[in-house]
């Protein structure tokens, strides 16, 4: 009797343990949906300096003489209770801001959120001039108050709905949809509203979200710089300035691959890939854009880079748009990228 | 020993369920820090209509002419495990966008978070035509393009870091000091970078934002609007299109209180706090805004609205800048007011 009691007591403290061991294991470990536990979250700004202007305001209440901070890039960060080694940069695309990797348009979790459940710390930024990194007044106020001509006021430039559309390859052109597309078109009213202009036109390259880009990649380490679209060519510009910090690239639907002369050295030990979704034959600038990629990366193989340039349906991955990362099927689309990021990236 | 063992048999799944239970509301209760656990997040936009243009773009690979989405308001959420009866709205003010309650420019915890961790549904929005929400460059494209005269540029307002110095009450002066004044400001390069151009002063009221704003709290059913400085007014103005969903108005340090004449019904059965820092009567702009206030909150009194005016030293609260959401007190003062929500808002 004894001996059982003992047992019995014995063994609860450790039975108690070893569940509340696996029940602590199981609030620490994020699920893929459900409540979520996270480490850390919080935003900050990389990049910036000061200029002097006297034409900040046209606004009797505000002085038109002084300081502001131009070129900074707005960063939000959340981080899983157990990070893996390498964390993930979310770089958007021409006209939209950091709000592209959130929930889609029709309400389903997006990559900032599938990621850090995936153990990523994640950054999502907005590029310099956009969203919450501030754009500089002083352009137009030359121009308003007659110190300027009117065709120097900067390119600010709107992508309207039907230019996007086939852009975006919801379709061969505006209003038509492609057989099969995943993206939810049933919440383009939402997905619309995401769109913003851009200033971007009326800069030379490299464009400030490039510096601070850079250093970004430099703070966080060993990070992999996941850019779209209008973005994709900033992680090699970002590289050429320094490789520090970039564990890999991604470069999802880049308007533009490095030339093939581009300086393959910046991206030695640096794993990079280039993703597009479907229908690409189908539009005449994605085929031209995919053609200029595919010689980047035999050149850039040749210079010995690890570069790989990935369609989605020769992965069996069907029916994505240029904005993959909210079409219908964006966990699976996420999934097969972490896989590849597994794989390739070393922490 | 047949009874010992069964009694351990018995008693264990007892006690592990009791440890679970006690494990699982541990994990549950929201903790002030350390790691969070949320039920729920994501971001959504509201308002917001089309307008067709020929002016939206100056750059050849985009089309002048097409349909864009504007006046719509940017919301990011989170949803803790056991969310009060109502939720707040955070309303950022001039020159600065839905940033101003996340992280502190010193990395301390932003009001976004803390009022999360303390029960509260939180909900925080870029207003219309800034950060996350698209503004319209029709209006520059036509200057450009010579379809229109330079001066209707609409005005475009950026404030400059001596103005700001003054207006966020710092100091009487640029770059003087307050003494005891809690605002970081060994962090101020982080700060300015928050900064961003204000489109606010080219609109007739109510801005977009206060349409917005008043579907947003329709949608939420029971939220208090919490309001700062260019914005303190936008809650009143909400009142006056719907009082639907407006569970409380909070309006801290407002750029105008209304009117003595307002119409007071639109405040029926809403409790209304207009919240000031220190150091008001040391500013001739801040002091007048204050006996403003205090005019229009005699007035509401009179006509039965629940309504207090509080300064921060006047419950012992000292040091605070007008950016009291991110002074180094800024968690005691979000305690003070979670005390004074708990007091008035019915949920």
């Amino acid at each position: 009797m004894k001996k059982v009691q003992r047992l019995a007591l014995t063994l609860t403290p450790f039975l108690l343990a070893g569940m509340l061991l696996a029940k602590a294991d199981a609030a620490d470990t994020t699920k893929l949906d459900g409540p979520l536990t996270i480490a850390k979250q919080g935003s900050f700004f990389v990049g910036g300096h000061d200029i002097k202007s006297d034409a900040l305001s046209s606004v009797p209440q505000f002085g038109a003489s002084g300081t502001i901070t131009v070129d900074q890039m707005y960063v939000r960060y959340q981080m899983p209770m157990h990070p893996k080694d390498y964390s993930v940069v979310l770089i958007h695309g021409c006209c939209l801001t950091g709000k592209s990797w959130e929930t889609t348009p029709d309400g389903r979790m997006g990559w900032d959120e599938y990621f850090l459940r995936r153990g990523f710390s994640t950054y999502v930024i907005d590029q310099s001039w956009r969203g919450r990194s501030a754009a500089s007044p002083v352009a137009l106020n030359v121009v308003k108050t007659g110190k300027a001509a009117p065709d120097t006021v900067p390119a600010f430039t709107a992508a309207g709905h039907e230019v996007a559309w086939t852009v975006f390859r919801f379709g061969a052109e505006y209003p038509q949809v492609f057989d099969g597309l995943q993206f939810p078109l049933q919440a383009q009213e939402e997905f619309w509203k995401q769109m913003v202009p851009d200033w971007n036109y009326s800069m030379t390259p490299p464009v400030p979200t490039v510096k601070a880009l850079s250093e970004l990649s430099e703070r966080l380490g060993e990070t992999v710089l996941i850019s779209h679209s209008q973005s994709g060519i900033f992680p090699f510009q970002t590289a050429t300035m320094s490789p520090k910090g970039i564990a890999g690239i991604v470069s999802i639907e880049p308007g533009a691959c490095p030339a093939t002369n581009y300086d393959m050295a910046a991206l030695k030990g640096i794993p990079v890939l280039v993703l597009f979704g479907d229908f690409v034959a189908k539009s005449e600038v994605w085929s031209k854009r995919l053609a200029s990629c595919r010689d980047f990366a035999d050149a850039a193989k040749k210079a010995g880079v690890e570069v790989e340039v990935v369609e989605l349906p020769s992965v069996g991955i069907h029916g994505n748009s240029h904005m993959l990362m909210q079409d219908k099927n964006n966990l699976q689309v996420a999934d097969w990228l972490v896989g590849w990021l597994g794989k390739h990236v070393k922490g």
